[in-house]
């Protein structure tokens, strides 16, 4: 792990604003990060981070940066923050059906931040790599005026040539869904605006799933060779369904109906709305209807339902039908960056 | 590449302050970065990138944040940015004795960036990445109302068991240094502070080797079996001589008048000054005396000068001698981020 950038006195003095009180990153490093290095971590303290790959497979990268006021709320936890980071890093390798092997986190810090956020953070950070069995190989950690900026390089494997992809589906394909849609966009709904209604235990499950989501990770090895096309649901289910319709040049249709939907769905407008949420981070893929009874059986061996909502047809973009068999008007004008 | 967060609505609105005017985050990568993209990473179309290892070798990492008006000047070049991004990560890599084999960024942009800035630092990125035959592996794009903040995580390989560690450095080895010290700490003060002096050319050159240090992997890669440690300069020589100081538990002394500066050295205090200066990336290793002749043939097939300022001895710490044989008191408070 680097500190280094700018512990040089030339490049520091690049910012006159710079505090030099607190402990200085070399202890941040040392005191938080260095205990959750992994094999060929060195402690964080080498140049870089050696890792031996295991023979007949291949590495899978991916990388995603967050920034608080906009991919988090400022006031969620340290530790979900640090645990959804990696969580959703890994949602991407689960998506190609890999394994999780290891990541590499840069963080720029407000300078009036608290010890103790970034203590919590890397507890978080320790509880998630545990939970999916990946460890620490190295990063950044730098300072900075504006709002924190993380940013998380995840590192899988999985065996040569099985690699699940976008653009595999093919008319005739079934589309199914892992777990259930919507929850994290009523959870964030509550957090956010303070949205009222419904069971005290859904509420409660609905701001977990969007403080932890769960990274769907066996599920997705138990696919290599089954789904045509996968790719996880962090757009929203809507959003990313067309991802996968442009990248395989095939329509996708699916019937309102039989998306499984959260039970708080109703506060966020019902089926409607859960399928234009975004963050839930299950699994949403393509297969043959000949192979179902396989796909159902692997789900389960995965402790997910998985539900067909849908069907490739010839064509281009996305269809979502009622009950009647109407189109759908989808409003997911979409969040976009600039 | 993802641009997902938070493409996604829901997660979108955690920010009431965000624009949807310009050209989507997708557009940018499309347009800019999927040209920039390597085999394997299908374009940066799909949730993760697939990379094949070559048998018999072990795989590298690093990573590195840069804030803008902090390990970079608001004005510096959007080209220069990009091209010492990647260079600064792939230094790691040449001090651990690797070749670059790819890379991820995550990119967060300030919302009223021009578009020509980002177009031009692909630019920079696409020259750097054929440079040192290196392709973009995946990344994401995010907008901020911060300053730029940008990170990248360099992937390198080497042999298995070759790697050039930090802690190998023993009582009797010499102290060698590639190139010359301090010609991007004048570039910084002369860009930064309108320092003056010096002739135009080694002017030119100093700002040069800021805006676009050349990691040194043609002599990491020699190193390897040759040196005993190795690191690059990045925090300043004497500031990296500790790191190797403290890694392998010895004493490093080196004589200031044998350190090779840079010809405008004397704008920056002389040699007293280039050595507490940082950001030249070059390489600093030890190595047995008896290793010498094919050491500086090894730095010859490199293109590089590699000079002995010094010795590793018993004990801690690190000790500059003046040409009399007296220490030098280095005021290198050296910069810190909290």
């Amino acid at each position: 792990m680097s500190a280094r950038n700018p512990a040089d006195p030339a490049l520091g003095k690049v910012s006159e604003q710079v505090s030099v009180s607190g402990p200085g990153e070399f202890d941040l490093i040392a005191r938080y990060f260095a205990p959750l290095a992994g094999p060929g971590a060195f402690g964080l303290g080498d140049d870089a981070a050696v890792l031996t790959p295991t023979s007949g497979q291949q590495l899978v990268f991916t990388a995603d940066a967050i920034i608080s006021g906009v991919h988090f709320l400022v006031d969620d936890p340290a530790a979900d923050v640090a645990a959804k980071l990696l969580a959703v890093n890994l949602s991407d390798l689960a998506a190609m059906g890999a394994k999780g092997v290891g990541y590499l986190i840069t963080t720029a810090w407000p300078r009036a931040l608290d010890e103790g956020w970034i203590a919590t953070f890397a507890q978080g950070l320790a509880e998630a790599q545990a939970a999916y069995a990946v460890a620490l190989l190295g990063g950044d950690t730098v300072a900075t005026d504006g709002p924190m900026c993380l940013s998380l390089t995840a590192i899988g494997e999985l065996p040569i040539d099985t690699a699940l992809r976008r653009n595999g589906a093919r008319p005739g394909d079934h589309i199914y869904v892992s777990g259930r849609i919507g929850d994290a966009g009523v959870g964030l709904r509550i957090l956010r605006d303070g949205l009222l209604g419904g069971p005290a235990a859904d509420r409660l499950m609905a701001v977990k799933r969007y403080h932890r989501p769960r990274p769907r990770l066996a599920l997705g090895r138990s696919l290599r060779g089954l789904a045509s096309a996968c790719i996880d649901v962090s757009d929203g289910l809507v959003a990313d369904l067309t991802h996968l319709s442009n990248r395989s040049c095939a329509r996708m249709v699916i019937e309102l109906a039989r998306v499984p939907i959260s039970p708080l769905a109703d506060l966020i407008g019902g089926a409607a709305g859960a399928i234009v949420a975004g963050d839930d981070y299950e699994l949403l893929f393509t297969a043959l209807p000949a192979d179902e009874t396989r796909l159902l059986a692997a789900a389960s061996a995965a402790a997910l339902a998985v539900t067909c909502i849908g069907q490739v047809v010839e064509g281009e973009g996305v269809e979502v039908l009622d009950q009647a068999g109407n189109a759908v008007v989808i409003d997911h004008g979409g969040y976009r960056h600039f």
